[in-house]
């Protein structure tokens, strides 16, 4: 029963591989379009997205094995926005993970049509998983829907990448939308599908959006910090042009504090509920992280 | 309580033109998205596959005016659907009904996001129908993600964009998934929001996909048709290369003896239930109409 966190977020991690490795296996007169959102399913990742839903449903009361399809879907719903991410009308990235992208492998108009089959299906998982009554489908359904659809990661995409944020009420906007909404949703999901109480649903909220937060600066500054020790550039320097990025508002330091009252914001959330400390730990270890 | 076939249609089309019209009004930071979202939503066409959901809850024993979100809720997903098959990287078309497709107006980013974010929100619309309980919010959202997903909708879309159908089976898998599974969707959105017997979801279901054959093979011929015609070419002279439609796979006749057993089959599915005539009206018009 008491796992370290290390051990329980493997045992979490290795169900969801297995459960998103069932999926799409069969094969239709469609193969290409199962193969395709299969590559990107499947293309690896730290699934710290669904980890925290089951992780949430577990602290909610309930067996957390019943929230897996629900983790899956929302894990599949950030799959699409990747592949899509990358086309060559958005961020135009040949590599993700060191692999090349989904239309770099299947071409841009299989990319476009698994990604929006896999926001699909990903409805489809919550709302015939086994575990859940209907009740607890349609709310969950919701929200993953609320999310990431026009007021959740969609509108921070679109912020990001055709209104260039240049202040730091901008660029954390562009942040809340599209990785804390995505974030805070998982940390949701868990309790919605266990149908617990409407205080852990605001905890579980407010856990995710600052741990999203955390993680996106912790992101810009490996980036910078990356970019510094390997090609000894200045700070700042290889930034894309346009784009402003936490390091160039508030300096290395100023992250550095940003990122911590983030994490203290997001451990003092779940406090009532974090029985061993396996959220604190997995906000300390983002925090932390060197890649 | 009666109303002819026309008025009853008029009735629930400018039902459907009210609601989708008070989508995305209010102006967030992202108003180009909200903008590009409603350049498609507002574009205007027939609104068939609404309106069928609206008649089916009729039928089924609901008050209609409840279903409206539901039936709206397919009508963003096809929207969506159009958009991405006029990117450049799918049918790459300039024009939609008239007017300059999305990315032609917002650009390609903007219309790649508008469609995903159109997706999020249908099921955002379902899951807050008003009128309905969350048992039928949540089939409801699970026969849209069927009907529109990777088994349905984009399967199709898959198969004709890049499998180049041959055969007459071919050919009749394809509009079967990508047409036949949207209006079949339509109409058991109705039934479904009502929560209706199982053998009336049958019958949606058949004359929905009934409804879709025959309707796709129409369009077929009203392209050949109108070509003759408009520019007096040879019949079949002006399709696109490598794509095999139902004209040159059935010639005219065999298209039009094709129409008239679809509608026939269509009709009699739903015979018991189709009080006032209109589902049968409707599929006749279908049939009859010359553009």
């Amino acid at each position: 029963m008491e796992l370290a966190f290390a051990e329980r977020y493997e045992l979490y991690r290795q169900e969801i591989e297995q459960y998103l490795n069932s999926l799409f296996e069969e094969e239709p007169h469609w193969a290409d379009l199962y193969a395709s959102m299969r590559y990107s399913v499947l293309a690896g990742g730290k699934r710290i997205r669904p980890v925290l839903t089951l992780e949430f449903a577990r602290l909610a009361g309930m067996d957390w094995h019943d929230a897996v399809p629900v983790a899956c879907a929302l894990e599949l719903v950030h799959t699409y926005s990747l592949i899509h991410d990358d086309l060559p009308c958005m961020d135009d990235d040949d590599l993700r993970r060191g692999k090349p992208t989904n239309h770099k492998v299947y071409g841009e108009t299989l990319a476009v049509l698994a990604g929006d089959a896999l926001q699909a299906e990903a409805y489809r998982l919550i709302l015939t998983a086994p575990g859940l009554k209907a009740e607890q489908r349609a709310e969950c359904a919701l929200i993953l829907a609320g999310a990431s659809g026009a007021d959740g990661m969609v509108a921070g995409q679109v912020l990001d990448t055709l209104h260039a944020p240049k202040t730091e009420q901008e660029l954390t906007e562009v942040h809340r939308l599209k990785t804390g909404a995505m974030i805070a949703g998982a940390c949701r999901l868990g309790v919605a599908a266990a149908d617990a109480k409407e205080a852990f649903h605001q905890a579980a909220a407010e856990y995710g959006y600052q741990l999203g937060m955390a993680f996106q600066i912790r992101d810009d500054m490996l980036d910078v910090i990356g970019n510094a020790d390997e090609f000894g550039k200045p700070i700042g320097s290889d930034r894309e042009e346009g784009k402003v990025t936490f390091p160039d508002l508030l300096g290395l330091e100023g992250c550095e504090r940003a990122v911590l009252d983030c994490t203290e914001r997001a451990k003092s959330a779940v406090a009532p509920w974090d029985e061993d400390g396996f959220l604190a730990e997995l906000a300390d270890s983002l925090t932390n992280r060197m890649k």
